[in-house]
């Protein structure tokens, strides 16, 4: 790859495919490896990895030679948090086929995922940057802690009604933002970047993560069905706390609050009416805009961070287009 | 601790469980946390964390400043696998508590213990000998996966009825014995010892962790039940078919071998007669003087490897003998 254009995205993501179906081959026992492959092939918009290249253009990894081993981690990593949350939310579709538990059992699952785990380690251990091993582990092992703590949040966030609007936050934030901020990071380290660089990096990933979760949140319940593949309405329908049903709660009156808590108790075979009357809750309330505000200030602080580096700024260029991209808004 | 002596095992031991206590914390969310401190505390004999403990005093880490990390890495992987062990088999009880997933639910279980596979290797991360982390790694890594497909031909095995004794034994060396080597090993590379020294100590523990495997099911079927602290014949009860009896299939005529076949399919309320019949029919194969043969056959190849190394001769005495008590053959 010359220059960076407009096909540099979809070209990073094409040499990373290329690396990744590289990795699959029948072992024994098939048991154990045949679902690892399965999940690591049906697909996904493979952002994680392609950031973690974007950091290594950035900082001169050229020929990814430093950084491909780290896109191979984070997405790695990403897929074993996918296949052991299904299991726990004992969801039976990822990207419209069969769970490995579905398609296998649990017991399959709880140990392919186990040894993904591991994979994202032996990836992350096959970079040659060896100088770089310590503060790259240190980053691995802090953003997946976080994301550890972040599902369990999710968890015990469903049995409780007192949730507040900091703690929704730091839960997608863990959840969610870490990862997207610790592809970026670690990759930034592989690649030969200054701790402060690589944390400059982590924290534009993080506030872009952050601002990509409310933009979901809001086109799940404002979006239009078209636009997104999904469902409108969907958290609406599953009772789900997402920041606009917390913050509306803030800005509504007592008789609304009553009624809009009530309604995220039900469960109406046809919700098209519990959908209009939340949504008109939220619109009075100011919601839409409300959450676009919150989306921008993350995103205006992600762009602090990213213009704070050093680096190739053309690279930094398509990282910026590549987030554009992901909060849809590409010009 | 001064020169080696008959308290050094127990010294290195209280050393050890000193050092894990001071990881246990209150954290939030205590429903990750909570579970990873309550099966690290409930017990075991500490065997993996004072095998690589006795690596780093064989090659001079006197002070344990560089070993002391990956005992707790060994630890914490080897409790890892018990909880999500302990999910798939849907065992109550472990070391006479009741398992994580019975004491909290199965979720909790998989979470927590995705969170100890990531704190091993924050423990071992968190070496001094960042020289050594490649190397250790490596080994780390080479080990884990090996556990996971042990566990999963263990798994295999139980709906198959044509394992061989090779198969049999490569599931045990992966389930148990790379673990033991791989304590040796890693303690050994943390102490700054050369991979040639390393791959020695290896060997001795995988060998022991062989014989060691053979002595506990020799004990399980031809044991005393108030030595081994087990149930004699729980094997036979469980039609678990162990080297036992796989080699006595090989042993016995087409009417015993069709006799035996039809016993472990069977599981009477009282046992008594079903395990006196097994154990009779092995007894006449010769099965206990056969497990202890290839047994101590493993065990003299493992001291071949333990004499090629150079290292505390001291140290490398406690060493056998802590081999030896593990093997119920203390002087």
């Amino acid at each position: 790859m010359l220059a960076p254009s407009t096909n540099s995205i979809q070209e990073l993501r094409e040499q990373f495919l290329a690396q990744l179906s590289s990795h699959f081959r029948e072992r024994e026992p098939l048991g154990l490896y045949d679902p690892i492959n399965y999940i690591l092939q049906i697909g996904g918009k493979r952002i994680r990895p392609v950031l973690a290249l974007l950091s290594g253009k950035i900082f001169g990894d050229d020929d990814l030679s430093q950084t491909m081993s780290v896109a191979l981690a984070v997405e790695v990593f990403h897929n074993f948090t996918l296949l052991h949350d299904d299991i726990m939310d004992d969801s039976p579709i990822r990207r419209g086929q069969p769970t490995v538990h579905e398609r296998w059992d649990v017991n399959t699952g709880i140990l392919s995922g186990d040894l993904m785990l591991i994979q994202a380690y032996q990836h992350l251990a096959s970079c040659p940057n060896v100088a770089a091993f310590p503060a790259m582990l240190a980053a691995f092992n802090r953003v997946a802690t976080g994301v550890c703590e972040g599902q369990q949040y999710d968890v015990d966030f469903e049995s409780r009604d007192d949730v507040t609007i900091e703690e929704y936050l730091q839960m997608i934030e863990l959840k969610t933002a870490v990862l997207l901020g610790g592809a970026l990071e670690i990759g930034a380290l592989a690649a030969g970047a200054s701790q402060q660089d690589a944390d400059h990096l982590y924290a534009f990933g993080r506030l872009t993560g952050l601002a990509f979760q409310l933009q979901d949140d809001l086109l799940d319940t404002f979006g239009e069905s078209a636009a997104t593949g999904k469902l409108t309405g969907n958290d609406i329908i599953r009772n789900k706390k997402t920041f606009l049903f917390l913050h509306a709660l803030d800005l509504i009156d007592q008789d609304e609050r009553i009624e809009l808590t009530r309604l995220f108790t039900t469960s109406p075979i046809n919700p098209a009416n519990k959908i209009a009357r939340v949504t008109a809750i939220m619109e009075k309330a100011g919601i839409p805009a409300a959450v676009a505000e919150l989306r921008d200030k993350y995103q205006a602080e992600a762009y602090v961070h990213l213009n704070a580096i050093g680096g190739s700024g053309q690279w930094k260029k398509v990282l910026g287009l590549l987030t554009e991209s992901l909060l849809g808004r590409e010009s």
